[in-house]
């Protein structure tokens, strides 16, 4: 299933994409799409069935904002050099263990709402990645199986960073990694039937229409599995946290100077198959 | 005032020590000890009234737990090497600028509520904190007197640590700082109005029954005025949001080996002048 919220910031409403393309209503059978509702398999039954009967009421799409497809997101994991390729292009090795860092939740938007970029920000940089939302509790998983059945479903995730913040200001990556808007999400919710293989995911990120990011999952350090696995024994993730667990090559950070960072006026577009696209323009905060 | 949360834990109401030393009930006047409380002046006063006219009933604190003093914590944004004597036991130059790293809101308990020392952890630490509760958005704030205006309240804050995984596990120190109950939190939300200075706050910390810290805010690096201001330029600080401040000298890691690290069966016991005191237990994982 593709699971969406719809409507206003603050507002948004649980919708549905069926198999043929239509937008329909979910807010007479759930409340919301959260880690509740990934939580409880009767539920998404429930939505299952109603969407094969076909009786769920369409929605009209037009002018209708998609939100972030989960409400109540709790914490936000990231999975840092998490590709051979960008570690690569970053100058460093590849790491031994996953690095860990955390974007607030609060950072969350919609796949196609604006992205501010800060105020003295000289080092905006854009990073698709492959967002995987908890839906069992996973507290010290043991084996990769076991991983994967606490995976609640997969969406497109931009990891915006400010690589001055993040890098050249002291402390850890997080102050580059936490500015409003940083964590566009969406526009979908894929739950796991659909995707058969995490690790076989193309992500593509263009500039102003120009590709700028085209790798694969396959180029994963980590695998999802290794990832929740790994994150598990250091801390418990919750049905509706978010892990975003990594960006490939292609990243402004990476390429020969003078760095094609983002600037007000930009529009960024991302896409990994089977899990749709979003499209940002980028303000000034 | 001195605002808190008692009951079950995900089930608490609102409360009010007053004065007298007396547990009053908020639950008829408030929904909860929150963000959004502590955004509206209108309640806040509804609540300072109904405290001063004696009207408010009274609980039966025995056997009550208490729980962390704000509810819907969106994020606990965390300083470290803050103290001068602290940085220096650590071996750290004083920062240039605050080094800011992230605890996820799902780690904060109750001030009474069991600590877990994680599995395979052998180097758990202590930190007792200042942490201050913001009552107002800070996004850019440009001056000291506009960051205090956006503080709600204070905390007594416990930011536990497994240093092995803050350190020597690559990535951010993220890693060490979010296991399940690392963040106790409480007894007590106490106002500005009753913290006239809090650069004038001496806080202790013990470890069955041996004092361990003994500082003072006024030996923090950067003020929380200083604090509130500098990370309003990299994210958004909304009400409901903590920032533990940063902890003075005296934990295990700068002690000499063998470094007292925590084991299941301590209890540690932590206070900060006018704010209370926390005690907990550890237990295993």
């Amino acid at each position: 299933m593709k699971l969406l919220r719809v409507g206003p910031a603050g507002a948004e409403r649980p919708a549905l994409l069926d198999a043929a393309g239509t937008l329909r209503d979910l807010s007479g059978l759930v409340p919301d799409v959260d880690g509740a509702l990934l939580a409880d398999d009767a539920a998404l039954d429930r939505v299952r069935a109603a969407a094969a009967s076909g009786e769920l009421p369409a929605l009209d799409s037009a002018g209708l904002r998609v939100g972030p497809p989960v409400g109540r997101i709790g914490k936000v994991v990231c999975i840092g050099l998490n590709y051979h390729d960008h570690a690569a292009e970053t100058g460093a090795e590849p790491p031994a263990e996953p690095v860990v860092f955390f974007k607030a939740a609060d950072t969350v938007v919609g796949p196609h709402d604006t992205v501010l970029v800060p105020r003295r920000s000289t080092k905006t940089d854009w990073e698709v990645e492959l967002a995987v939302v908890i839906g069992r509790t996973a507290r010290y998983v043991e084996s990769h199986e076991a991983a994967l059945a606490c995976v609640g479903g997969y969406a497109v995730a931009h990891d915006v960073s400010e690589r001055e913040f993040q890098i050249e200001r002291g402390g850890t990556w997080d102050k580059g990694k936490n500015c409003e808007t940083f964590n566009p999400l969406g526009p979908w919710l894929v739950t796991p039937d659909e995707v058969p293989d995490p690790q076989a995911l193309g992500l593509k990120l263009w500039v102003n229409g120009e590709l700028k990011q085209d790798g694969s999952t396959a180029d994963q350090i980590f695998s999802v599995a290794e990832v929740v696995r790994y994150v598990s024994q250091f801390m418990t993730l919750y049905p509706g946290d978010v892990i975003n667990t990594g960006t490939p090559a292609g990243v402004a950070m990476g390429q020969p100077e003078p760095k094609p960072y983002l600037r007000a006026g930009d529009v960024v577009e991302l896409e990994i198959g089977g899990l749709g696209r979003q499209r940002q323009e980028l303000k000034p905060a």
